[in-house]
Formats: C-alpha cells, sequence, structure tokens
C-alpha cells in the first residue's frame, strides 16, 4: 500500500509540473507575453498538454488506480485517488480518436465566435455552436448514458449538481428579483452617481489595488498584481497565486471591484493546505465554490457600508479632488446602483441572477433538444426583455457577448449565480458567530479568513463541493438566505 | 530516412515545448513572480527537468541518431543530428549516478556562495568550490579524456575553443591594454562627468528603453521590455523574445546600455530563421557568438559619436533639465570614461578585457591543479593589482563578485572578452561595406541587420561557432582589430 500510494504521488507531482507550466504560460500570454507570439505558445502548450493527457490516461495510471481499489485508505489518499479516477474517466470515457477530432473544434469555434462578436453576425458562429451542442450530447452519452443530458454538465463543473437542485434555485430568484426590480424602477429613491466618470489616475488607482490586498491579506511574498484585458486569478500552486485587474482612466470603481474580487479567489488559493501541495487535491474545489469565496468578498464585504468605511479615509487621500463633496454614504449608493444591462459582466448584484438564469434556461433548451440553434437569438432577445425589461439591440450585445459556449461551457454560468447566493448564507453564518460588521469597519478582515479557511480553503479538492457548501454555510443550503439580503438591502438602498 | 528524420523532429518539439516552459519560468522568476515561492517553481523546474534529460538521455532518442548515422543528410538535418548527438553525450558520457550526485551540488554551492558574498566570507564557499573543480576535472576525464581538462570547458562554452587560441589572444590584449590604461591615468586629458548621477526620473528613462528599442527594430509584436535585478534576455522561440533592464533612479546611462546589450541578443534570437522554429538548432550559437552581437550594439554602435549623435535630439527632450549645458560630445566622453573598477560588471571597454583575464588564468590554474582554491583570494588580489593597478578591500569585491564558478561555470568567462574581440572586427568588416556612421548618425540600423542577420543569425545553431565568426568577420578572426581598436578610440579621446 505504502508502495502504491508512493507511486501514485510521484505520478500526481509530474501532473502538477505541467499544470505549473500550463498555467504560467497562461498568466504571461494575458499579461506580459509579446502580442504576436501566439505561434510558439500554441505549439508549446498544445506538446505540454499531450504530455499531461498521456500521463492521464496511460496504462501506469491505470494500474495504480486499479491497485489502489482494494486499499484502505485515509481520507486525503482517497481523495486523491477519487480526483484521480474523476479526472481519468473524462479522458478516458470519450474513444480516443472522437475526443482528438472534436478537441479541435473548440479553438476553431472561440476564433469563429470572436469573428462573430466583431461584426455581430450570428450566422458565422452558429455552426459551430451546433457543432458544439452535437459534442456535448454525444459525450454526455459517453460520460453517463443513464442520466439526462444537461445533469451530466451541470455535474461536471460542480460534482453532484442537478436541474432537479437548480430549477427551484432559479425558481426562487426569479420570483423575487423580477418584481423587486420593478418596483426599484417605478419608485425607488435616485441615486447619485455623477462623480463615478471623470479621470482616476492610474497611479492612485494603483495604489489603491495594494491599499485593499494588504488589506485583505495578500502580500508580494505569495501573490501578485498584474493587469490584463480580463481580470483573473491564476493559482501556480497555494504559495503562489497571480491576480490580475484592468484600469480604466475614467472608472475607479470597476478595477476597485476587480480586485477584491479575484482577491477573494487568491485566499481560496493561498489557503489550501500544504499538505494538500503538489497532489491534485492542492487547488480550490469546483465554480461555483470558488465563486462564492470572490463573490463574498467583492459584494458581501466590498460594497457593504462597513468595509467603505473602513476604505473611505484612504480613498480621499488618493483621490481628493474627484470625492471632494462626495460624502461616504453617496459612495456607498453609487457602487450600489441598481440598473438592468444588456452585459452581463457589467452587471449589478440584484440583476446579476437574471443574466444567468437567461442562460440556464436556453442552454437546458439547446442540450435536451428543444431549441435549436437558428432559434437562439430570438429566444435570447426575448428572455431579455421579460426578465430584464430591455431590448436587445444587436446579438454582439446579446447572444454573442460571452465566450464560454464556444469553448464547450454548457453547464458552468449557473455556478456564478449559485456562488453568489451560497455566500449569501456564508455571510449569515459569520454574522451569528462574530461580529462581521465591526471586522469589516476595522478593515481587520482576519476572523473571515479564519472562518472559511476553516470550513472550505483548507481542504482544496479534497472534500465535496456539498460538504463544502453545507461547512461554509453552517447548514443545509437555502437559496432565502440570498433572496433575503436582496430584499432588504435594496428595500432600504431604494427607500421603499 | 524521411521516416527517421519525422521522428528525431517529433522529438526535438518535444524538447522544445520543455525549454519553452523552463525560459518562461525563469523569466518569471527574475521579473513578476511573489518573493516568497521558489519552492513550488524549484519542484515544478526538476520535474520538468528531468522529463527533459530522459528525452535526451533516452533510448528513443540512442535508437533514432544510431539510425541516422547511415543517413545522408542535407545540412540542416546534420546538423541537428550533430546537436542533438552533442547535448546527449554532455548527459550519457557522466555515469548517471555521479551525474544526478553531481547536479546536487551546484544550487547548494550557489546558496553557499550568497552566503559567503553577503558576509565576504570565502571560507563559507572555500569548501564548495573544492568540490566544484574536482567535478570539473573529473567530467572532463568522461567527456573527453583525450584533451587536457581546461580545453574541455573551453570547448564545452565556444565549440572548437582551445587554449592555443585563447592563450595568444589574451597575451596580444595584456600587452596593449595594460600600457594604455597607464598612459590614460598618467597624462590623459580629464572627462568631465559631474552630470552622470542626478535624478534622471523613471517614466523618462523607460521611454528612452522604448525610443531605443525602436530604433533598434525591436517592437511590441515580438520582443519585451521587463524590470529585473539583473539584465538579461530569454528567448523563448525566434518569435517571442523577452528582455529586461534595470532601472536607478541617480543613473541613466545604466539601464540605456542595459538595453542596447539586451536588444543586441535579442535582435540575433529574432533573426534565426523560422526553418529551424521547434528545432535544436533554433537559437542563438555559443556565448561568446552571442556576446560579440551584444557588445556590437552596446559598444561599437552604442558608444560611438554617430549613433549617441541620432539619440541626443531625444535624450534632450526627455532630460531637459539633467542635460542642461551639456553638449553631445561631453556626454560621449563621459559614457566612455576609462576607471579601473573593482567590479567586472561595472567594467568600461578597454579595463573589461583585464578583468576576464584575470579569471581566464585563475580558473586555468585550478583545473591544471597548478592553484588550490584556498590560495585563490590571494592570487586575485595580486593580479587586480598588477593588471588594473587597484587594491581589492574584500572577498565581496574580489573573488566572490561573480556567481559563475559556483554554478559549476569554469571556462565560460573567456566567452565574453573573445565576444567583444570578435565584435571589434565584425564592425570593421561592415565599415568595409557600407556607411555604418552614416547609419548610427540616422538611426537607421537596417543595414547592420542585414549584415548581420546574411551572416550569423539566420543560422542559429546550424553552423559551428568558428563558422559565423569567420562570416561575421569576414575572415579568419584577429584580435588586432580589437586592439586598434581600443587604441585609436582612447588615444583620441584622452587626447594621447
Amino acid at each position: 500500500m505504502e508502495h502504491i500510494l508512493t507511486q501514485l504521488r510521484a505520478l500526481e507531482r509530474r501532473l502538477f509540473a505541467y499544470h505549473y507550466a500550463l498555467a504560467l504560460i497562461e498568466v504571461d500570454e494575458s499579461t506580459a507575453a509579446p502580442t504576436d507570439s501566439a505561434e510558439g505558445r500554441s505549439e508549446a502548450v498544445g506538446l505540454l498538454s499531450m504530455e499531461q493527457y498521456q500521463l492521464l490516461t496511460g496504462d501506469e495510471l491505470g494500474g495504480l488506480l486499479e491497485a489502489a481499489a482494494g486499499l484502505e485508505l485515509d481520507p486525503q489518499a482517497a481523495a486523491e485517488v477519487r480526483e484521480l479516477r474523476r479526472a481519468r474517466d473524462r479522458y478516458t470515457k470519450i474513444p480516443p480518436a472522437e475526443f482528438a477530432a472534436d478537441s479541435r473544434v473548440f479553438p476553431l469555434s472561440q476564433t469563429a465566435w470572436h469573428r462573430a462578436k466583431a461584426s455581430s453576425d450570428f450566422s458565422l458562429f452558429a455552426p459551430w455552436l451546433e457543432k458544439i451542442v452535437e459534442i456535448r450530447r454525444r459525450w454526455a452519452g459517453y460520460l453517463a448514458p443513464e442520466k439526462d443530458v444537461y445533469d451530466v454538465w451541470l455535474d461536471y463543473y460542480q460534482n453532484g449538481l442537478t436541474m432537479a437542485q437548480a430549477d427551484p434555485f432559479f425558481a426562487a430568484l426569479r420570483g423575487k428579483i423580477v418584481p423587486l426590480l420593478a418596483e426599484i424602477q417605478k419608485r425607488g429613491r435616485p441615486i447619485r452617481t455623477d462623480f463615478l466618470c471623470q479621470d482616476w489616475p492610474l497611479d492612485a488607482q494603483d495604489k489603491l489595488s495594494h491599499f485593499v490586498m494588504e488589506a485583505m491579506g495578500l502580500t508580494r511574498a505569495h501573490c501578485v498584481l498584474g493587469e490584463s484585458e480580463h481580470p483573473f486569478t491564476s493559482a501556480l500552486y497555494d504559495g503562489d497565486v497571480r491576480i490580475t485587474t484592468h484600469y480604466l482612466p475614467d472608472n475607479m470603481v470597476s478595477s476597485l471591484y476587480s480586485v477584491i474580487h479575484e482577491g477573494g479567489h487568491a485566499l481560496y488559493e493561498r489557503h489550501v493546505s500544504p499538505a494538500l501541495r503538489y497532489t491534485v487535491l492542492g487547488e480550490g474545489s469546483c465554480s461555483s465554490v470558488h465563486e462564492s469565496q470572490s463573490r463574498l468578498f467583492e459584494n458581501y464585504i466590498g460594497r457593504s457600508r462597513a468595509f467603505l468605511s473602513f476604505l473611505w479615509p484612504e480613498l480621499l487621500r488618493l483621490f481628493p479632488r474627484q470625492l471632494e463633496g462626495v460624502s461616504c454614504e453617496e459612495f456607498y449608493r453609487a457602487v450600489n446602483l441598481v440598473t438592468p444591462s444588456l452585459i452581463r459582466t457589467d452587471a449589478d448584484e440584484l440583476t446579476y441572477p437574471l443574466h444567468i438564469m437567461v442562460r440556464y434556461e436556453l442552454e437546458k433548451q439547446l442540450l435536451h433538444g428543444e431549441l435549436s440553434v437558428r432559434d437562439l437569438p430570438a429566444a435570447w432577445n426575448r428572455m431579455y426583455r421579460e426578465y430584464l425589461g430591455i431590448e436587445v439591440p444587436d446579438d454582439a450585445h446579446g447572444v454573442l457577448q460571452d465566450i464560454h459556449w464556444a469553448g464547450g461551457d454548457l453547464g458552468y454560468f449557473p455556478t456564478y449565480a449559485l456562488g453568489t447566493a451560497y455566500a449569501a448564507q456564508m455571510t449569515a453564518a459569520m454574522k451569528d458567530r462574530f461580529d462581521l460588521e465591526g471586522c469589516c469597519a476595522r478593515g481587520d478582515l482576519a476572523p473571515v479568513r479564519e472562518y472559511l479557511a476553516g470550513t472550505i480553503w483548507q481542504y482544496g479538492k479534497q472534500r465535496e463541493p456539498e460538504e463544502l457548501i453545507r461547512a461554509g454555510c453552517g447548514g443545509a443550503f437555502d437559496p432565502g438566505f440570498f433572496t433575503r439580503y436582496l430584499e432588504e438591502k435594496y428595500r432600504e438602498l431604494y427607500a421603499l
């Protein structure tokens, strides 16, 4: 037994080395690489990915997993075997020839999507999306023929998630958010936003980023901030996490909340137990759990009155001219403004779940064969009218706005909304246990880190998402925490 | 035959992927990585290097090289086989157990060197240097038992180089430089340097870097500039080259010439023929040929009156206050100031070879067993007195200043001086062929790039160093070009 575990862990270390290299190449591409250097990069990425694929699908791992099946394993080792088997299954259940042929579709499809979005011409992307829906339906048959096809893909992005859980979740959200939004639009008190769009010097914005990172407990020793077109977080391992932001000269709030959001992801990765280092468990769990952490810091802490009262003196120090005559309360209201918008990534806390709901319904129908790709744009536009009350002017600002489907990711979007809802309940759980508001007002987030590290972060991928969510939430997940939070916050904010 | 070449090139592509990943990890370490992230990095580097080692030493490559031995190959394929065999020999001729055990010495020795240098205590480093001398002597016996041990290591860093070539080269240099230096110190006209040390704003220094890179023909499409403690160049492949500089707030000249020096290395890598891409030939030749290119741009172009006359308007635009009352001629003289110094990397063009000569003599004696490590510091200090006329105050500013020996690199230093001398002759060859001064004065370096790409750059590692040097020099190498250049330039500069 000792022997098999030793061999498994040696193989996990080799997988780690490829993960490290591939993650760094991706970070570099978005932050530092020459603009016209894609050819060599894609050659290197292709070859390194192939080595990784061969390790995961090869006979060596096959034999070790078979040998491990008969052993009594401690919880960590059992989880390593579980995750290795899961990763291996995802590759080996698809016939290799189909896997290879289908894998070539995704980059081509993304290229077509870029062109389609640039010219707002859905017809350029439609044939590729048809191929992708077909591939995902076919693969679902290989991965779990006994299951509903959309359930297969929900489970792919959050192990254990089903429509049976997601349907009532979204129904509950819709039932609360749509009427609340209508009420805000009808009779909410106006919010002052005139000061948001002005000249915010980039060096002061950069100083603000570092002030916020320090307050969150992220130091240059193990976490650095870069700049990229789209903000992201990448963990090479728990001791080396990269986050990025995108500075806009006329909008300081955008980068501020990017840094807090990515900082939440980074804290999670930084606190995965070093005992899991170099194993397949040594990173954060699935997307929805990860998103719960970033949203918790971005929305529940970062957009709270308490945390903004802590930030306010620093904001005044960095932007004395820009914030002259603005009160902290006015700033609080402005960064919590509700306004239905066309673009998901620009959406506020209240309308964001509506954007997800549209995608959830549509990808479900696509995978179930109830909606054809041809009819997708019209369906999209209809739902934006119904849920958000706005007209989509063209497909670039509609169905073509996100890259996810072009990369094959159908079933991913729900994790964004779920993560946000988990975070509401986790925030409530913290409030039950300690004075969260007081901590935020003092800029002392140590108790937050302690709670989340204790319930979620330290376990990496060792525990399954459901277990992590339950521990973080302090009980079974209940979307009522999220809807009540939205009701209370926005009724007060808009004086309803 | 087709089949064997196809397999060889597939293997070379896999080697390329490891080169790409390892080079990027090294760039990242020096430019962007969190300060305390070495543990995961060294784990990944160790594992990726091991994969690379196994590819190079494995049976697959062995069989292919054996099969290729009987084939009629075109020049490129023959060179690929030659370089693969050379790389393989370097690993396989050392018994694997000794190779593994000895390889662990180098990082430990470098750590000891860092500590020794920080406390200027040679005794902390001496036992490690003894080990390294022993390893290099022993390995030379494996690599080429028929050869002199120092010749083995000269050849290691420049294929074909021998003491029979280097001895008369250094003797000729010494015979010219030592008396010229004495004359300059005795009766050279004073040079004004008061303006060099002042406040040079970093953003203007950065603008200057980009102006110089553009003049050299390096654009963001394929070459980016970063910042690091020690400037360096790293090519991921010919389409992606990274250079770095180090900005000093009180010294603008330091970064200026770092950028031109590294820019020379970068131009070389950028112009390796795309036909060699992803093969073992797809990068610049040995260190001395590489150094000839960086020194050519740094010294023969960058420190020339002609190029400085082109740069002058931009310098005045970027530093109007700092350069008030300074003439271009005064600037030219200041950046060519001759002054014997303790530290090699701070040395001027004239005294630089003397620093190398000390190291050449000492490492030769160490490897020949004619000098013990214990006696090394005294020998070092004696030679600095004799060659440069200066007293070494402590070992940190003496024998401990460079990391090379700690990493096992004995035989590497001569390539710096040789490269500089090659560049003198290459510059003369260009002057014979076109109006180099006119090109520099106009900031039009296209003819320089054309000449060097045609004779050297395009061939990557396909041609042997000797052939490249001969082509670039327009004939057999003759150190007289270098010594005459120094005599003429510095007699005029110092009015002797």
